[in-house]
């Protein structure tokens, strides 16, 4: 077997938990909460089992989940987004970019990613036989240069994926950072693949950039998002994506042959709970103060806070006195002083080492003050 | 957009759904049950839910579950299968096929399919760039003819699909079947892909020529199997993947930047449900008497039933007076006689007409009764 994907190990996030789990360690690695998810919304999943949606969801998605996902889009961001020929429920945000990627790519196309990177990205390009171009975000602010963007363009450029807020570091677009990206994909045939799975967790008022905010943008773009984030499931595996009709009718040829439907019990579920717009609109300040709790509890450790505004992931630069590397210096948090992070090298295709390490505050508050305590001895 | 599948148009499944509930017709197309599940199991995912499994489960699967099923083909096949390393849970058996092929081919590989052929085989293999050599099932009994496998097979061969019990014809393959199979395979670098979703529904005490059987042949080989068949819970979609340990490790490549990792609620209640043994032995008997009654009710109509030994789908050929093709057919059944069946037709590339119809008989035995007597009057 010639292996589609050579250089991918397991992804960093299976191996830090493993870690974790081995050593009994706090886990501020792999990004999920500790915390128990709304019961209501477990009751609704429930009910719908045993009222019998137990077979093939349609394979777009149930309907009244697809509606209610367009009224909140309407609310949210002011755009009209047909549920019938613009959205599919996925299973995942992960599978939502991997399709929307499969669908577009062609060998050889090439696909502008920026660094540090979700660490599906680069292996769902390669595993299309199209070409990663890696652009890195620059240091510390995680900010992209469009300048450099517009350089890197050719005629081979096929896809811009863009994330926010943004995973690993927190950055968010700004509306000036939306016509920059119009500015470089006017007039070409360049699609836009917009992972906005942590939509809600977006803090002091800034406004969330989505991609649907843009009609036009909206026109040649994917928009990935997650119900595991939003709702504190991720084990439940469920999201949607957003298209153009035209696009979102290919994405479905890939999509029916892929996993072909979702799990219907929690779409059911999903449909009647999104209704309450409270749902997801008391997101961000919930996050927000586990952000602040965390922030505060830091302040007595060595560790230097990096700029963040969303997701709900804070990075760390720590002062290094060796020459060990970002993943070895998250190893031996874990097993000396019994905390887990990721190392943010792990975002890199080069292994980049800027000293920074990414902790997940999605956790109960006694969990991020005993972190904190054991962080304190380092 | 240049389509990456441009003949595809939607599944003849979700056309043949869509149309059954516009005209409020018996739905015997789609494979699904329209009786409830069972409750325990429901009762199980509920208390998973409630006990905090909400969160993602390994990429490879919740070890307990791997560990049962590791059992469950020792107990019904004498094979070992190592539960770290050769088991995958997959959201559903469509999904582990379309990976296993993801994980295998390269542009211009060559993957032998036998039609009729569930209709997700060609189009998975399309869009890796791959090329699909169709062979025929010889009519009407639907076998293979060995001899013209050899005679297809070129250096670019790379893979074999094999679908026992079938889908959609009901046949299934015998040992002898399997000794062609390792004659024509053997001293090759050729894989198996072998669709093993319906491994419990084959009847008259024929035994399931599992690939599991045969340890020689797992190790060129991907099985994909489907909980939504084995427990009436299509709509779950939840499944898993078998191969060697060294396609495994590759075939996790795929699928931890596809869809990552599956359900945990039900990953749960899996691991404790399948303990019980009744649970999967008990499914051929029941499926069993289902395809009696549709057989013996079926016998007053002019529809004339073809071999079948497993599956839950019998086909059966009319007798034409026009030049209607099979699917415009199977539109009149829906709308002038209130019966949806699946055109056989939509399972050949070419759209090869032979006169026949699938119906799927996994349905309470009111809804068959109701059927048989719509189908007396054509
Ligand atoms: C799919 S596991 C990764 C979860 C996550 O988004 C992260 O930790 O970055
Ligand atoms: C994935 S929908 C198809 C269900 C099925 O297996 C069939 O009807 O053949």
């Amino acid at each position: 077997l010639t292996s589609k994907l050579p250089s991918s190990g397991t992804t960093i996030f299976s191996v830090m938990s493993a870690l974790a789990a081995e050593h009994r360690s706090v886990n501020l690695g792999q990004g999920f909460p500790d915390y128990p998810m709304n019961q209501e919304l477990i009751a609704k999943v429930n009910e719908a089992m045993y009222n019998g949606f137990n077979q093939y969801a349609p394979m777009q998605g149930y309907l009244p989940l697809r509606e209610v996902l367009a009224q909140k889009i309407k609310f949210l961001y002011g755009t009209d987004i047909n549920p019938d020929s613009q959205i599919t429920i996925t299973p995942g945000g992960t599978y939502g970019i991997y399709t929307s990627l499969t669908t577009v790519l062609q060998p050889g196309d090439e696909v502008i990613i920026f660094e540090p990177a979700y660490d599906s990205y680069v292996p769902n390009v390669l595993v299309n036989g199209a070409v990663p171009v890696l652009i890195d975000l620059q240091f510390p602010e995680y900010k992209i240069n469009w300048e450099e963007v517009r350089a890197k363009i050719t005629p081979r450029t096929r896809m811009i994926m863009i994330n926010t807020p943004h995973n690993p570091t927190g950055s968010v677009l700004s509306e000036n950072d939306i016509t920059e990206l119009r500015k470089t994909v006017e007039g070409t045939n360049i699609f836009i693949l917009s992972d906005e799975v942590y939509e809600h967790l977006i803090y002091d008022n800034i406004p969330h950039q989505s991609i649907l905010r843009y009609p036009d943008l909206v026109e040649r773009s994917f928009v990935s998002f997650s119900f595991g984030k939003l709702y504190h499931c991720t084990g439940w595996k469920l999201g949607y994506c957003i298209s153009s009709p035209e696009l979102m009718k290919e994405f479905r040829k890939v999509h029916q042959y892929n996993c072909f439907s979702c799990h219907s019990p929690s779409q059911v579920a999903l449909s009647e709970f999104l209704q309450n717009k409270d749902s997801y609109l008391r997101l961000s300040g919930f996050m927000q103060a586990k952000r602040d709790l965390f922030h505060s509890l830091m302040a007595g450790t060595r560790f230097t806070a990096m700029p963040s505004y969303g997701s709900y992931f804070q990075c760390y630069q720590y002062h290094r006195i060796s020459e060990e590397s970002d993943h070895a210096f998250a190893v031996r948090l874990t097993k000396e002083f019994g905390v887990t992070p990721v190392p943010v090298s792990a975002f890199y295709q080069n292994g980049k080492d800027h000293k920074v390490i990414r902790f997940c505050f999605a956790k109960k508050d006694e969990t991020l003050e005993k972190a904190a305590e054991l962080l304190m001895k380092v």
